[in-house]
């Protein structure tokens, strides 16, 4: 089986010019084949502020209207997503960006309003993710760069949360290569103290995760990027680790940030 | 060979979204490999507007600065792309949207500024199009849509005219397929009289096309569309017709619009 790594690029790396290019020099000198999964970064509320669009974010979750979706596929998968192709392309790696509309890379559906009345909007949860046309483009010797828009199959193109959506391109690709996701972002990894870079967790088993939720310990933003960690592995995943967007080779090598296990 | 539509939707039609659908429903239903170009009609303009980024034109064409850049890049690869090929995933056409710099689908050079010494700023001349690519797209049974953003190769993003894209790559493909290419708008096809729908020419060749010219009867916004018309013929593609967006069929059969002819 081919290695293949899923990377997830995401928090202020993508609002940091100096630092998205440092990155994305480390990302097209990685030799495996790769797919690279981006947020929004900031953008995306800067221009509805400048638009007079009012964000509402619930449990820093963005709600998203109508006016907010254009905005978010305006920015994700076209700025974001562009910008960094066009780059890679600049350091000699050959990448296609896409949406999840694009061949039907990820279908979604709408999130139905939760019980407690909370409507995320346009907002959509993962069905299914076309494996084909990942393993036909990425044998072509194509990075793939996937903007978290999906759609749903009807018309409707939806925002989806880049995290998952790097969790369910790492699963379904892991029926086909060896798969190893890491999340990349502006902190060293899982930290045991969230204002100290020193105190990164080197390996975090279900055992000791729920330990360290018991105890609070765990910063609550991570949750959701732990749970997808987890939800990942027990899915076929080979390996996935948390980590700094400066150490990509490190975090590929396992010397640097926090390794989740399976067991 | 196998034979190949690339189709132009510009002007108007992007700008009306149920002449857009309806457009869109007619394309999904040929069952010819196809390529959809689009244009950015008016949404970039009115974005520009909302956001205070002046816009300066020079004989009805953008200069592309900086913060214009942005913009076209994300309306036109983002929000009208993604759009479009949601709507044509809703109608069972299996789609990919593209810009320039997916897969080098088309690497450009900044133009330079001309002698009279404007600028068009970040606009791109068309140097290569990446052929093996869109034949792996179409033989895996993808409908390709392309936005009118390409870029250097050197991670540079710019601003291409969308009919000219369209010339190019049916130019290209026109090796491996009989391609016919439609310039599709507003208008039923090239008019005597610009007032008169009726006054549709069904023949221009090269001729023909000089005496219109020399007697002035070609509204002064289609030359640049037949003059790539003409270089198209003259680069291997079989059958070139301009005409109404919302009659797709009866131009594909040549029962509307107006043909080009070589000689």
């Amino acid at each position: 089986m081919d290695t293949l790594l899923v990377i997830k690029i995401g928090g202020n790396i993508i609002d940091d010019e100096a630092k998205l290019s440092s990155f994305l020099q480390s990302f097209a000198a990685v030799k495996a084949k790769k797919v690279l999964v981006h947020g929004g970064g900031k953008l995306a509320t800067k221009l509805a502020a400048q638009l007079g669009v009012e964000q509402q974010m619930v449990d820093g979750r963005r709600i998203t209207d109508a006016e907010t979706l254009k905005i978010v596929t305006m920015v994700y998968a076209g700025y974001i997503n562009k910008n960094i192709v066009a780059q890679l392309q600049a350091n000699g790696c050959n990448t296609i960006g896409l949406s999840g509309a694009d061949g039907n890379l990820i279908v979604a559906h709408k999130r139905p309003p939760l019980n407690n009345g909370i409507d995320y909007g346009f907002v959509g949860d993962v069905d299914s993710v076309n494996t084909g046309l990942l393993q036909n483009l990425l044998d072509s010797n194509l990075t793939v760069v996937a903007a978290p828009i999906t759609q749903d199959g009807r018309g409707q193109l939806l925002n989806t949360n880049a995290d998952t959506i790097a969790q369910e391109i790492a699963k379904s690709l892991s029926k086909i290569y060896r798969v190893q996701l890491i999340y990349s972002f502006e902190k060293s990894g899982v930290l045991l103290d969230v204002n100290d870079e020193s105190s990164v967790i080197p390996q975090i088993n279900p055992a000791y995760y729920e330990e360290l939720k018991e105890k609070s310990l765990i910063f609550a933003g991570m949750l959701p990027k732990l749970d997808n960690a987890f939800s990942a592995l027990q899915n076929g995943v080979h390996k996935v680790i948390i980590g700094k967007a400066e150490q990509l080779d490190q975090l590929i090598s396992g010397k640097a940030g926090t390794t989740i296990l399976y067991e």
